[in-house]
């Protein structure tokens, strides 16, 4: 049985009409599927209309009690429920969840490190609900994902829907064949970057470190990359950087 | 086959502590639950600081485009996944849904009627999906619905709390011994507005009747009572009207 998973950030769900050809590109997917989805520039321009500063370390959102409000908010409800709403309406049998919900996915408050970074309230992955996501799915419904988890003492943390993706994903390879798809603003990771048609159309583990060494693959797409490995080392069959116009074309980079 | 729907107000739900003690009690209850939840002082207070103006008419918010997003933010987010996530913590294994979600309430946006009011972004409930309902409480899942619906067309739209919990519990009563309790601020009706003690303890249509005429019972109650007959009238077992606080210990109005 196939499953693909695809996950797709902010730009794309927060345009209505980017929206809507992606849930209508996202509907075509043949067998189980699965949405999962960021908001962080809704996030970051709702936090600015209420004053609150949006304060980023490495692309993650440093967030303190304000702030996991905002994306709760944002991300639980804004977002989440006009991509479900929109996927009802294409026939398909949305249902939206946080980590919270049916207990999807706990997560552990992430400690402050050695670098002294204070994340706030951003949680770490420690469990997936796979079988109850198999039961859904085996019940033709069609889970959309929230970047928020919960750490079962009655408190939402924050978690980016990378990372989110990729669990699922590596949870699901037990009772799926699983396919991961990033979508991305480019068709996928470039030989060159000022090149947008340069795609790399295939990268093994032993191709990426040679494209690394020679500086072709870059700081950007080296910790997407990494994660990439990281699920196919743990049973997903293959992971595909694309951006979300070529979801359903063959177009851009297969890692397996 | 025993099931207990409670609808809490914002008030209840969006203080930290009444929220909690509230959880605690309703996680005690035997038997089948669902929670239904409202939000309206957050939604107006975030509106607000939005600077988007609150325009409510007999208690009933006028939902523009602005608005419709903070009720989606609000109910769909903030409340609904606080809610999720402490009665997780409880033990409850809890799902969050807006009408979207799983189909589960679908709506038709309130059309302008003779007395001229747009109310914007409403939903009239048109049907309820209770066959999922049962499914989940089947399964031991615990329902949380936010006073959010659709219109299959894409649209999330605004639903009164009162009124979703009124349709699911109406929706259920070929399934269940359904019993519906509105939470308030007051521990029942009262004989006299001014002794909060004064609690009426049972109501029916004709003593329902005999007190209106008396003056007894009067406006604010009125819709609310009606909305209890309708449920009786519909199959509901009893409709009780009680404050968060007494939810457990047969304080309140009970209406047969």
């Amino acid at each position: 049985m196939n499953l693909t998973i695809v996950k797709v950030g902010g730009k794309v769900v927060e345009n209505l009409d980017s929206l809507n050809s992606l849930l209508s590109q996202f509907s075509k997917i043949a067998g189980h599927k699965m949405l999962v989805h960021g908001g962080g520039r809704s996030a970051t321009e709702l936090a600015e209309r209420l004053g609150i500063e949006s304060k980023m370390i490495d692309g993650r959102r440093i967030t303190d009690e304000e702030t996991l409000k905002v994306v709760t908010m944002v991300y639980g409800g804004l977002v989440n429920k006009n991509i479900v709403a929109g996927l009802q309406s294409l026939g398909l049998d949305a249902i939206g969840l946080t980590g919270a919900d049916m207990n999807i996915m706990l997560s552990v408050k992430r400690p402050v490190k050695d670098d002294g970074i204070d994340y706030g309230f951003v949680g770490d992955v420690k469990s997936v609900n796979s079988s109850v996501l198999v039961k859904l799915m085996g019940n033709d419904f069609v889970p959309v994902l929230a970047p928020l988890t919960h750490d079962g003492k009655g408190h939402i943390l924050n978690t980016n829907a990378d990372t989110i993706a990729g669990e699922a994903a590596k949870a699901l390879t037990f009772d799926y064949n699983v396919r991961l798809v990033y979508c991305f603003e480019k068709k996928g990771v470039l030989m060159d970057e000022a090149d947008d048609n340069s795609v790399i159309k295939f990268l093994n583990r032993d191709l990426y470190e040679e494209y690394k060494t020679k500086g072709i693959i870059t700081k950007g797409m080296i910790p997407k990359l990494e994660n990439a490995f990281q699920a196919i080392a743990a049973g997903v069959k293959e992971v595909i950087i694309t951006s979300a116009e070529n979801l359903n074309d063959g177009e851009g980079t297969t890692i397996r």
